[in-house]
């Protein structure tokens, strides 16, 4: 009993200072320590262990700053070399795939515009299939091992059983991808939702990490939604939770992806925005079902110009925005909503009909304290949260060799 | 430290003790071993300690079952008049006070008609220690001590900080009634919104124990929810999270009690439904903004018999509520949803169109498993609730003496 319960203290000892180190960079010994609340001794000790398996590496202490006393410090850095994860992130009509390494960067991605409304279950799994295998071979020229692999995809997913139950970019529904990828490969595969591969990425920044309660809201051709309760993914009973693009706006309203009427999607989505916009002015020609992002660039440009129409229509789209999140306050009582994804762009031309509309539908007591603002997007922040999730999830593994 | 963590474990098993015997009511020692996985030895220990508290009291064993061997088990139950707590719930017009004995069973109820909109903080505050001085007068004749009070309240009240937000009950808001109480009794005050004391009596019943993520939802004047994650009650940053009622049916729809337009409230309510019903129906007289239970009940017999007017507002009633539970399956994704609560006397009037709008509102992979039912309404659950809550939060210094 005794020598289990120290083996646990011992590899949860490990994992936390591999995690602070995939954290923080390159850090002291002497840090980690403080870091983690254990002993220098127990740090020298385990570096040791990790060193001899090239997990870590040493190098040369950074200039001392002119006003630290002592002799610089040696720090310890993860080898990135250690081992590596595939992100793959599937979204309506582009795959991508990028290769994390064990330091938790990204080393390598790359795009791939594919039809994927049109493939059936087989072609997309054979296509995952062969370019995950091209990316593996060229990651494997790099790196000791391929620990993990996610799949990250916009929609329902149940993570725990691996399952893709519905998604805005695929025809087909309740597929056992997970299963399906990790037999082939041999390795594990998360299923993730992609809005929660981004949640995990933000909660870690230290603007955000006072917020243990934090919506984050994804504009862009689907609108997707992750709930972090005492910093703590949300998923629901099955994983289909937090499922904001489907909650109401007006019963019996605009016409969905999903085929219902009146979700907020209808009116805030990209495709929703498009779709109003090509009836009442001259767009560029293209695909406005599927509206590419130079399409929604110029859009989103002739409603922060000051085109009327183009007003009118992120006008609508924020008070929607605004009443779905009216609902989101009323129901979750979040700290923070962070409102991002490729959308938005079209933020500005929104904001003030939002505010508008979460005055209208919400007395004071009911908005509380809670802080609504708008991130920057980054199209590699999804693949990093899944980067950082498929790490976390092996950490263990890639420790027992 | 080997003995502050030996008292630890010691205080754990003796609370799980006394916890089973509330549960369960009368017990054999060997059955309460088991129940806890505690060894027999600990609980004679423990039991000893409790009888010579006076916190418990032996009984004759019950008659052997016929195919049961040996001898009859003495049992042991909690002395009831060990302590007593008040639970205060105070709703629109109407303030109900309840003794609780030590074991978790009603000993006392009453029922006051108040004018409660009429009432300052101060009138408030006073009333309530008025009518519990009185109650608690009565309690101690037949209990030892006064452990605690709970005020469970219709509306938003932050637990953590013992603050009512904001109550359809009251025409103030923000008051720090949990102090307020607590200065004067000198014991432990609960603020609890009146949903969660439901929830956490519902959740306790074996029917749903298998359902850790529970949404509980009331109708009745106003319209409350609780909702259950992993068991626990969800309050959102501020105990404002689960506003079920002022989630948005039709942005700028019906107008709601709490000023705003389009709530869920605003349709579903006792007083949206003989707002309604007064315009096209002749109804009994009476106060028609603050429908008493027979007006309700008057009016629902009318929707049940077949009046079409009166089975019209019911199944509009029963649209708004479908697509507000639409929303909460979209965004909460739970086991059950159970609806309860005076107002589930209009239930079967609502269901088909409730039903009708959830398939109208969602795809069956957001609809998913959830199972949404019915639970009659017994007025003395909230108290049932408030009480179990004070007598778990105050059983570890009723045992201090």
């Amino acid at each position: 009993m005794a020598s289990r319960s120290h083996d646990t203290s011992r590899l949860d000892n490990t994992l936390a200072v591999i995690r602070s180190l995939r954290d923080k960079g390159p850090v002291a010994r002497v840090d980690l320590g403080t870091l983690n609340g254990i002993s220098s001794a127990t740090v020298t000790s385990i570096s040791a262990d990790l060193l001899q398996q090239g997990l870590i590496s040493e190098r040369p202490p950074d200039m001392p700053r002119p006003n630290e006393r002592g002799r610089p410090k040696t720090l310890i850095q993860l080898a990135p070399e250690a081992a590596c994860v595939i992100c793959i992130k599937l979204s309506i009509n582009e795959l991508q795939l990028v290769v994390g390494d064990y330091a938790g960067q990204i080393t390598h991605s790359e795009h791939h515009s594919i039809d994927t409304l049109g493939l059936s279950q087989e072609a997309l799994v054979t296509l995952l299939k062969d370019k995950t295998a091209a990316v593996c071979d060229l990651a494997l020229t790099r790196h000791r091992r391929l620990a993990g692999i996610c799949l990250a995809v916009q929609g329902v997913v149940s993570s725990h059983s691996g399952t893709l139950i519905w998604s805005p970019a695929l025809s087909f529904r309740n597929a056992p991808l997970a299963a399906l990828l990790e037999a082939h490969f041999d390795c594990p595969v998360l299923l993730e939702n992609d809005a929660n591969c981004i949640a995990s990425v933000l909660a870690t920044q230290p603007a955000y990490a006072d917020h243990p309660n934090l919506v984050v809201i994804m504009l862009g051709y689907g609108i997707g939604m992750s709930v972090l309760i005492d910093g703590k993914p949300f998923l629901g009973a099955n994983g289909s939770a937090a499922e904001f693009g489907h909650s109401k706006y007006q019963p019996g309203g605009a016409l969905c992806a999903c085929g219902k009427r009146g979700c907020i999607e209808a009116y805030i989505s990209d495709y929703a925005l498009y779709r109003q916009a090509s009836e009442v002015i001259e767009l560029p020609a293209g695909d406005s079902a599927h509206p590419s992002e130079s399409q929604m660039q110029a859009l989103t440009q002739l409603a922060l110009q000051g085109q009327p129409e183009a007003q009118r229509i992120f006008a609508e789209a924020g008070r929607a925005l605004g009443y779905g999140l009216g609902n989101l306050l009323t129901l979750f009582n979040p700290d923070l909503v962070l409102i991002t994804g490729s959308g938005v762009r079209g933020y500005p031309a929104m904001h003030d009909a939002m505010q508008t509309a979460i005055d209208e539908a919400l007395v004071p007591e009911l908005v509380g304290s809670t802080r609504i603002a708008s991130c920057p997007w980054d199209r590699d922040m999804t693949c990093l949260g899944g980067i950082a999730m498929t790490l976390q999830a092996t950490d263990q593994q890639i420790l027992a060799g």
